[in-house]
């Protein structure tokens, strides 16, 4: 796995740029990140390149011997463009333009933006295709971020019409499709349909829907439009795209395919503040981060990229975005480096080189500090640049037995139609993976599209369009499935399924969700040593069920090798469910508590303690058959790293 | 009582029409309520009319012997229309117009949609005034939903001028009458005024009651025209409108004047979780709705038909638009439709047939699931059809002895001026209605404008605008009267009434409220046995007070008939004060505790259990002289209903 | 010191004004302002005047034997004004009219607006600049209140962009000054410069502390127009403007610079609601407000005025703009008046005469009731003026030993970049002001402009922008200076300090603040009887730290006179510092707890008890070598006031 880092030249003295290359080779760094932002610098008046500062940043940073990864600047389009073409803009829901004077101030469906993106991004690739110092390229820079997906502008209005036109084909297709009867809402023309924003009330749900999908779909379209626009200039070197964490406003998947490997920008502490938890979770990890948060994401991401994967910005010490900043623990920055190694990881790149003294980020901290002194950070990027090198070459590509099934669909659905405002997709699907990484499971995500037979046990927290072919395909795997609530409750419109939930599984699951039940989080309902939340289904079935609430209503329903939760299970109904599954399947499971969690890679156990308190491994070691490599101790300190052989 | 439900044949293929009108008849319905929201299908183009398939429902549903209830379908103007007709949109404070896509989209000022609005009932009339199968029309659909009461509109600004220009006659006497030198707000010319939104910090007080007193009168002009409209062709058929819950935002007496019976739309689930009740309640009753909810809006619609009510729309199951939506616990349909019958309804029906599985709705249940298996909701309908029929004829029209003076410019007055934040004049009535209610009283609703000669107490929660004449109606009335804070505090045009609060009220009640005090809801001010929150009125008076707080100062005077509260009470003190002055009336009251009620009807007393244990009702029957018909035990079981014959 | 009155004479009937004058008289009052609301009387068409009714308002009332303050009505301009003109009209961030029917409608930097309002203040300066009875004018009315230092109106982009070339000269010392490189913000004309509203996520710091500059100086300019404009005709009469209470959103120093004499507007019960305290603490004090509100103030508006100031409304009963407004407890308002004494005002005038029945502020108390019977306030009042007498002159001049340094810079500052959202800088300077009261000093507030050499201890809570020349200058002032968190943090550009916080300090204190964390409220890190919040700053030095945290990190650093505070300190941390340095300085401190201030004013010493239980004095008087005047009592009770000599 390189190590690696984000610069922006543009941002310091030429003066200064030899002495960061030679430092950041010295610290054991071979990535630099560059260019993403630039265009201002790159172009800064209409039609006039200034290549000249870019080619010597090149020059000194390869000269360096550091590989550069070059990302293209339409994140920013530069006020000049902005005043000659406002058509650019990103509207809001009330079509308002968003300001310049930030970033990602465009509309993914500005027919202007795509040409002129499409301008600027040949003159690059033409410029350094052929440029062996670039052996990658990252498109834009977070596709999304600030709630960009969605924009309420002319050209999306125009687009939307002919997406849908071209979707349905004709417009009583579309009115039979949504239901357009209700209230009246029929449509005598695709022209008449306008984006389902600032109505008087929730606007329908099929419209809606097909919103979101047309919004993800310019996304992907327009990351298409670059890697089009790169190609014939760069060839075979690898473009990739840094996505964020807990980000579900486009479907990842299709941007992921058009990618040679994907990445992700993983900032453990920022997330933890702003996510679902509750305030003594918080507190608890404020300086670790969640123990599932990079692991989710390495493992969501590692799909993306069909196998490649890596971190394009890790956070390196307090950042500047969430409601508080604290530090990171001592040693985080280690173990957060060696968890996306243990995930399959093949790059991290620390976020940034030198904290920058100006600007929205100046209280962000860098591998540098602003007055270009070494943030003590690099201490343990050093240490960690050394394990690597002693590790030795990383190129296997490990299978994990379990998979979780995860879906952009089901978390625009629940959103639009969430039934009970705490019903959240992205929790629920957190809560299913803290469940199997609690028991010690590595896990590999997969797609509705993906292929079902490698794998023992098949996790899916919830797939409310699940298709006869999907649940066919299920049954087929071989595997345990373990599906979550409201699987197989909607149609591809978010109509209600016929023969209702769960819909198309009840060829394998002789059971149906007669009626449904959302509840205020702080009601719940007990069974013997758990409790569900949020959501209860009221099940007709002849079967006898796995799990009973104390009430004798059946929660847990198996058949043959299906398994259907109806309620949002806590963490330990999924851990109870699970051990069923995978000692079924001889997968040798250990409770490993809150805090600790294991990854495998190439005959390795990485063990990683985000605790705040030792944890003895001796028995650990023993049921799992592990012999550790390091450190020789018999507990692992709170922050710490043990690595195991098998 | 007769029993229906509502149905939108529109909905759903022809050929289930006749199996629906079947089986709504096999389970004991009598009426069927549609159109309400059909224009589209009505109208599909401008000008062409499509009445058949309504014709053909008509029939079949007349045919299976159902009693047809014909919406006018002006809830939803189509596509086509508003694409025509711009002006017709309802605007939001900042005069955007609220697009099309949900419902209720029209502004109540907009000549265009007057004109249009007449067009299609008046075409719908002509239809099918002469159809006897029609046995009741109603108006629209749930006014002022989604906030649609006020509306920024160009039609709505003109309109407001002149209102104004009529109620005052010359800008001078608006002048002086509001009060506008205050910040120099005066006018020369009526054009110069402008809805009081948007403004830079509070609008003054006048203006703001001036315009919702409008948006009011525009709601019920609006229904007039509707009614004058129908009446040429359809004559004496009654006409109704379906009112909310918690929804004060226009005068419903003036509607509700207009109408030959009101009915309500009764959701006692999301409406508790929706209301102001503190979670620890909305926990307790989540399954039931809160115990007065469903009583106080009969006893409030009881009024508005002239006695003549019923429930238009009665949950069913789980709802879909409350922020979370539970399940009614078993009987609890049942125990709403009884109480419905007790408190003197004519008709409940229940919303909808059958669960949509598509639109905006389709979490909304219904007796029927979207597979058309009938709900085991089913099962307490033909249950309460059956009790309903050996109960036999309903026709006496029981007065109470105790009435409850409401009035909607209370309420807007509050929302304009609470002075503190949590004076709610919409809670402080319930507080007092759940103080009769724990005491057994049966409770009618009276207006300002009513007659008070038929009650032995009459309690005013507030009526800070309360006239001399009005003051004289009430002390000749023979009543107790009760008057809870604010009373008499304002004049018409929200000014202090001269010579201070209770103003006119002065003439019966010698006091005085010198200065008041708002307070926040966690900080109380005590007395024995009870305490006092969010309003204190410090009072001159010569008066020895009937309740004291700890400090000694005064809270509750009176003066013969009448007392006066000058705090808001808690339920404690509220039972305190009526227990004196229902002895003196020799009125029996019993203390029911939270969870029970109970309603007298036509020589019967049916008691309703709310709480989540059996309660035991000998006690009760013997301080009542009670004889229990039905069910035979000693306890009424929760969610249970007792009958007793008296 | 003298008291007077808020009076609106347009409010009421002419026959009423007599009798008002001459009771304002009896009660002891010698002052009253009227006049600053009532353009629309002044000018009720466009350029017809009507003087009239003004000059025999101010003939009886200066018959009466009131000094008469008289204030320019340019708060409230009137509808015909904003109909002929509306680019007058402050606009929100979307560039949206704030519109017309409240106050303060205008933008400061409306071009219209500045003339048509330098004609109005000249007409009225002409017309009373000669009349004796006119012993003061008042600018305007609370400058800012309701969020209207900013605009986004037309005139304002242009004075903006105006402001910025004068400021940088050349847009390219602007990109390098702000950092625009950064997300390729740069500018190649002044012209492309837009506030920094509404962008699509936080506009650059820069930017937007630039644009809070500009705003509060267009407020100050705004200010000098009327001075300007009242001069010629006025001569030497004082001049003033009645700031506000917790108000930082324009720059006060360069108004007050402009003043002849400094007023604020004293409301401690709605401010105490509507500030940052925790319940508890709103509950504890909510009819007397924190001890140390109107203390702070007096202080800060003292040096606004050059020494000379006064309050120009004091409540004096509930109030009607906070969410909860109690009454103030008996004896506050003498309390309250008695203070503003102690801390030098020249002037307590009480908002106001008469409470008016109608308009936005009825529920606002005065000193008659609306019916015109006095209030009960007027005992306490006609008390404080016979108390006043008795003590005499009050032409001392006292200077504190102890000073705090405030910066309104500093606010917009931690405003823009909190960097952890609970970081708010007046609360910061709440809490040193605080800690300093609660050891019994008087307090003098300075500017970073001021001489620093008057005082033995200066407090500095945060001053981020420090520069070379301040550390300079509070170096050789001799004094023991405490610096709180965040200073020297950052340049005038908002940029981090070159060679990192605390910047030029750094030639003083051998420290640099590393990194730095923000915390969630609800986590503290704790020492030994202290603990520290929100913010916490990891330091790199060769000191020994005075205080550490329980982990080890030093937290508090001397060198020489110099202290800095590495993280925000509670009240205990603050007083344990000060303790240190008022020993070296031989100034005697005491701690009074929670509830009771002292004030040092002409050899006496006032004691003030905020809290609800009476407090011994005796071992205080012998501290502090006082002895007490009045009352003859060893305790001071709820509400009372104690007066010592020394």
């Amino acid at each position: 796995m390189k190590l690696g880092v984000c610069y922006y030249p543009e941002h310091w003295p030429e003066t200064m740029w030899k002495d960061d290359a030679e430092r950041m080779r010295a610290l054991g760094l071979s990535t630099v990140r560059i260019g993403e932002f630039a265009w201002s610098r790159i172009e800064p008046e209409p039609g006039k390149y200034d290549w000249n500062w870019l080619d010597r940043a090149i020059d000194i940073l390869s000269a360096a011997g550091l590989e550069i990864i070059l990302g293209t600047p339409t994140a920013t389009p530069p006020k000049w463009l902005m005043d000659r073409e406002p058509s650019i803009y990103c509207c809001d829901e009330f079509g308002r333009p968003r300001k310049f004077g930030s970033r990602r101030h465009y509309s993914f469906s500005s027919q202007v933006y795509r040409r002129e993106s499409q301008r600027i991004v040949e003159a690059m690739a033409e410029r350094y295709g052929g440029n062996p110092a670039i052996t990658m390229w990252q498109t834009d820079n977070e596709y999304g971020c600030h709630d960009t997906v969605e924009s309420n502008d002319n050209d999306a209005q125009v687009a939307f019409r002919h997406w849908l036109k071209q979707k349905y084909g004709s417009i009583d297709v579309l009115n039979e499709a949504w239901g357009t009867v209700f209230w009246s809402q029929e449509y005598s023309d695709f022209e008449q349909i306008d984006p389902p924003l600032a109505t008087v009330t929730e606007a329908h749900p099929a419209h809606r829907l097909d919103w979101r999908r047309f919004s993800s779909d310019q996304v992907a379209d327009y990351n298409q439009m670059q890697i089009d626009a790169l190609t014939p200039a760069i060839g075979a070197t690898p473009v990739t795209h840094n996505f964020m964490g807990h980000f579900n406003q486009f479907d990842h998947f299709p941007v992921g395919a058009q990618l040679s490997i994907a990445t992700w920008d993983s900032y453990p502490l920022g997330f933890l503040e702003q996510t679902w938890w509750p305030r003594e979770t918080k507190l608890r990890f404020m300086r670790t981060g969640h123990p599932d948060f990079a692991g989710f994401h390495h493992d969501l991401y590692r799909r993306m990229g069909g196998g490649r994967f890596g971190v394009m910005e890790q956070q390196p010490g307090p950042v500047n975005w969430a409601a508080y900043n604290p530090a990171p623990a001592p040693g985080m920055v280690k173990l957060w480096t060696l968890e996306a190694f243990a995930h399959g990881a093949s790059l991290v790149s620390y976020f940034r080189w030198r904290q920058a003294p100006f600007a929205q980020e100046q209280m962000h901290a860098g591998l540098n500090r602003p007055d270009n002194v070494p943030s003590p950070v690099q201490r343990e990027i050093r240490e960690t640049s050394e394990l690597l090198a002693r590790l030795g070459p990383d190129d296997a590509d490990d299978k994990s037995r379990v998979a979780l099934l995860f879906d952009y669909e089901a978390d625009w659905l629940f959103d639009i139609q969430p039934q009970g405002q705490s019903f959240n997709y992205a929790r629920l699907c957190f809560d299913f993976y803290t469940g199997l990484r609690k028991l010690g499971m590595d896990v590999d995500f997969i797609s509705r599209n993906d292929t079902y037979t490698d794998y023992d046990v098949i996790v899916v927290p919830s797939l409310p369009g699940v298709s006869e072919n999907e649940v066919a395909r299920l049954r087929d795997s071989g595997a345990a499935v373990i599906l979550g609530p409201r699987t197989g409750s909607k149609t591809a419109v978010l109509s209600i399924s016929e023969g209702l939930a769960p819909g198309p599984l009840q060829a394998v699951l002789p059971l149906k969700a007669h009626y449904v039940e959302s509840m205020h989080p702080t009601h719940q309902e007990s069974g013997a040593g758990f409790s569900v939340r949020h959501w209860l289904e009221h099940i007709e079935s002849e079967l006898e069920p796995d799990f009973r609430l104390d009430s004798g209503q059946g929660i847990v329903w198996s058949a043959g090798a299906f398994t259907y939760i109806s309620a949002w299970p806590d963490i330990g109904l999924i851990t109870a469910i699970l051990l069923r599954r995978l000692e079924e399947k001889s997968i040798t499971a250990i409770d490993l508590g809150d805090d600790l969690r294991l990854r495998r890679r190439n005959g390795r156990v990485f063990a990683f303690n985000y605790g705040p308190d030792d944890i003895s491994i001796t028995k650990l070691a023993d049921t799992l058959d592990m012999r550790q490599i390091a450190p020789k101790t018999s507990t692992i300190g709170t922050g710490e790293v043990a690595i195991f052989s098998v």
